[in-house]
Order: C-alpha cells, then structure tokens, then sequence
C-alpha cells in the first residue's frame, strides 16, 4: 500500500509519497527568530522574501513554507500578501503556516493550487476549527501529533494521538493521504532516545496508519556542535524509516547531498539518474575521449 | 533482548552490541586489489602492513580485519606472521579473514584473545569445517548470508540461510551472539532495491534472530560517482535498521562522521559526549570567559 499527498500550484504539481524522492520543503520565508524579516513584512516590504524564494528555488526546493507570524501584525492580511508575491515569483506549491486560523484561511483564499496547510494538533478544538479549511478549499494538512495533554515522551502514544487525527478528518470526508503526519523531532542534546523513538514513530506512521510524513529537521541537532552532519544523519536514517518530507533550508548544502544519497539508498531515486546527473565526473578537456569528440565537432 | 559479541586481544576487550556505538572493523590489511601490498606481504616485507595498522588505528578503528589472500603465496604461513605482527603493533582485536579453512586455524592459532572469524558461509561443506574451529578456538565468527545455490535477490531467503548457519552453530554448541551475519550488500547502480532489501533483512536479522551485523559497506556505491556521500548515508540508515558493525576504510573521514553522527541520532552516544568532544568548538584563546580563567590560573 503506497500513498500519494498531491499538492499543487496553478500549474505544478508535487506529490508526496512512500515511493517518490523525497520532498524538501523550504523553511526560510518565516519572519520567527528573523528580526529584519519580520520588520520588513510588518512594513510591506518584500525584499527579503523575494530573494529567499529565489534563493530556494534555485537550491531545489521542491515546495516552499510560508509563515508571516509576526507578532502586534494583521498576520491574515500579510500572509495573502506574500503568498500571492510568491506564487508570481514560482510555480512551486506552497505550504500556508500559521496558528492562526484567520490567517490560515486567508492564505487559502489567496493560493492558487492546492496547498499543503501547516498545521493541525490533535487539540479537539482546533481540529474542529481547522479540518472545515481543510476539507472547503480542498488542500492536505499538516498534523502535529500532540493534542491537550502535551507532546508525549510516548512515541506510541503520539502514534496515537496521529491516528485520531485521521479518524476525525475521515469524519469531514478527508482522506488519509491528505494527512502528512508530523512526528515531532525533540533536540537529542537534552533527549538521549529522541532519534529512536521518532524512527519507531515514522515506521509506525508509514506501515501502520499508511500516511506521509514530515517535520522540522533541524530541531534534533539544537544545542550541539557541528549541526549540519547531526541533521544529514537524522533526515537519511529518518528516510530510511520512512519519512517522506522534511521542512528545512534546503541552502543547506551537506543536508540536501544527504537526502540525494538516501534516495538513491532507499530506491526513490530510479537509475540514480539524479544522482549520477548530479555527481559525475565532467569529461576532461585534454582526455582522448573528449579529445576526439571536440576535434569531430570541429569538423563538422 | 540485546546481544553482545564480546571480541579481544591480550589485554583489551571489544563489544559489538545492539546498545553500543556502531564498531568500525578496519578493511586496509589486505592485499586483494592492492599488488604492491601483495608483492611485500610475499617477499616478508611487512611495511605496508605496518603503517597500515599504525595509521587505522589512530583514525579510531574499532578493530582491525586481517587478510593475507595472495595468489600462490603460503597464505597460512603469511596471515600468521601478519596477526603477530600486528599484534606486536596495537591492542586492538582483530578479524582473521580468509577462504581457505588452513589459513584461518593458522590465524587462529597466532591469534592472543577471542577472535572474530571472516567468515563462513550457509554451504554445509564449509559450515562443517569452519564450525568445529569456532568452538575449539572460543572464537566469534562472520556468517555470509549465502549458501549452495548462491546469492538469493529475496532478502527474506537470505534470512533463512542467516537462520540455518545459527542453528547450525547451536548444534556445536555455539551460541548466536557469536554470530555476526553478514546480510550481503549489493551495488545499488545495478540493483535499484539493493538498499531497500538489505535494510530490510539488516532489521529482521536484529529484530528476530537477535544477532549482529556487519558487512562491506562501501560495495553500495561501485561505480556511482561521489561514492563517499553514497556510503555515508547507507552506513547512517543501515545503522538505523539496526546493523551494528562494517569492513570499511576508517581513514575515510566522510565516512567515519557519519557513523558518529549516527551513533548520536541512534541514541548510542551516551549524552553525545562523543560527539561533543571530537566536534565542539575550542573557546577562543582571547574571549573574556577563557581570559579570565587564565588570568585565575595564572594567579595559583
């Protein structure tokens, strides 16, 4: 059993999946922590947000996140400002984030496609305020998997809370493949078994409740040194677990390379025709081979 | 249910365990591929072998395999030398390897402590004479995951060969945590699945025969281009299906980060110390903090 998340602009389309490459969705256009950008937005000034999705796209992002939560803002009104700056900049599909349900739905009046939304809890009452988005504009969800009582140590018991997640979408007719769970990455600096339990929980997610999965990556390595390889080490075991998508930076060199050779790894990368594009060798100008081959082009 | 395959010297002993971290078996003493190496070994010089040892050991090789398979060379006489040789050189313990059954009670013979054996095979003919010599010498040994009718591409029938040669074992009273199977990687360049299968059955052999790992790993990457980045991420996801020990290149740095990476992501560096002390950060010479201390210790 493989499952399919489509999502789409107004004339792309990306699906997410067990059997796909997997999907790096770009996290920079999220003022959090980001003092100037956050200003910038507040001030209607996109600057920053143009070339950050430039800056992706060209690092090959295959989806975008945007976030515009800035705090004393009319984030509604900022986020369908940039999402709509951003779809004329790109056919990427984008992923609409915020906590704000106003917010969220604004974004979904202003994309174009069908948008990956980000997110839902397990909380009942934000579940009930957000599965109608879901389900009126057509579009998949992110699912925390957390609810009222906290995030669980318990990977089983956030298999759980996951699971009743998608029950309660099947209640407004949403399907499983429109769920892209979130397992929820703890730094391992401070949780010595955190990799563990989101590996069993990511296997959990795929083989049993047969939903795509995503998160945000670079939570893990919080706290240590050398962040980078702490990072490509837990999206390649994490795709070798079954984990589908990761929200990250995907100018981030050494963690893009990881997820290229865990493709090819784990048999989404058919022929290694990506990789071998990517990696091989250019021929040397002085070889014989190519030698032969420039001397024939010649005479041509 | 963990397991612990308890090698050593003279003086030191090695755990390769499903709670430890991932034991790195250097590959280097071996002269197959390498004829400079093959004519100097044959001729009595042992240079090669021993700044190859010297060098293993300071790049943190776990254990070192030792091989002597040159071509119409006294292979027994040869891999006896080479074991007290290296003996003489580090403490660490060591993997005898070779084909030819004299060769390996030879080494056996030379070896000081519990050795680890490499290897045997699923074929009767050979596990009824490599079998005895594993109980007479109190040895662990490296069981290849094919028999008679050759390499099965069914991962799942590999695991029934793993299964026979640890029955086998039983009979002569050898217990399974001195089995350490070899699960067989193939070149994903030829083979699309070889990742998948090979994870697949790395996760069975833990999860339901309980035993360790190990494997060639950098057969993965032949003739992919930037094999290093291929190696990393199939030793990192491997070690998260569960595979405990690798043949490989200790002095291959890209390598040799993955696997701690993957120790600290798989939970088996305890509180990351490992990490934290082979990658962080040395307090600059001139910063208040390490001023100050200096200024303290200046005063003492």
């Amino acid at each position: 059993m493989t499952t399919h998340t489509i999502v789409s602009s107004k004339t792309r389309e990306h699906i997410i999946g067990f059997d796909k490459p997997f999907t790096i969705i770009g996290e920079r256009i999220n003022p959090t922590g980001r003092k100037k950008l956050a200003a910038e937005m507040k001030a209607g000034n996109f600057d920053t947000v143009k070339s950050d999705t430039l800056a992706q796209v060209a690092a090959g992002a295959h989806m975008l996140d945007i976030n515009a939560g800035i705090p004393l803002a009319d984030e509604p009104a900022i986020l369908a400002e940039t999402i709509r700056l951003v779809q004329s900049l790109t056919d990427l599909p984008l992923c609409i984030d915020s906590s704000i349900i106003a917010a969220l739905e604004s974004g979904l009046q202003a994309y174009q496609g069908r948008a990956l939304l980000n997110s839902v809890t397990g909380e009942l009452e934000q579940l009930e305020q957000v599965m109608p988005l879901v389900k009126k504009y057509d579009c998949a969800v992110i699912a925390i998997s957390n609810d009222e009582t906290g995030i669980s140590q318990d990977p089983d018991v956030r298999y759980e809370v996951a699971k009743k997640i998608v029950e309660h979408a099947a209640d407004y007719g949403i399907k499983p493949c429109d769920i892209v769970v979130d397992p929820l990455v703890m730094p391992i600096g401070a949780l010595g078994d955190a990799g563990k339990s989101v590996m069993h929980l990511i296997r959990r997610l795929r083989e049993e409740l047969h939903v795509n999965t995503s998160c945000g990556a670079s939570n893990i390595s919080f706290g240590l040194p050398n962040r980078h390889s702490i990072n490509a080490a837990f999206l390649t075991m994490a795709c070798g677990a079954g984990m589908t998508s990761a929200i990250m930076n995907p100018l981030h060199d050494q963690e893009k390379e990881a997820i290229m050779a865990a493709n090819v790894v784990a048999g989404n990368d058919k022929d290694c025709m990506r990789w071998i594009k990517a990696y091989r060798e250019p021929v040397a100008a002085n070889s014989s081979e190519s030698g032969k081959r420039i001397r024939r082009r010649n005479r041509d």
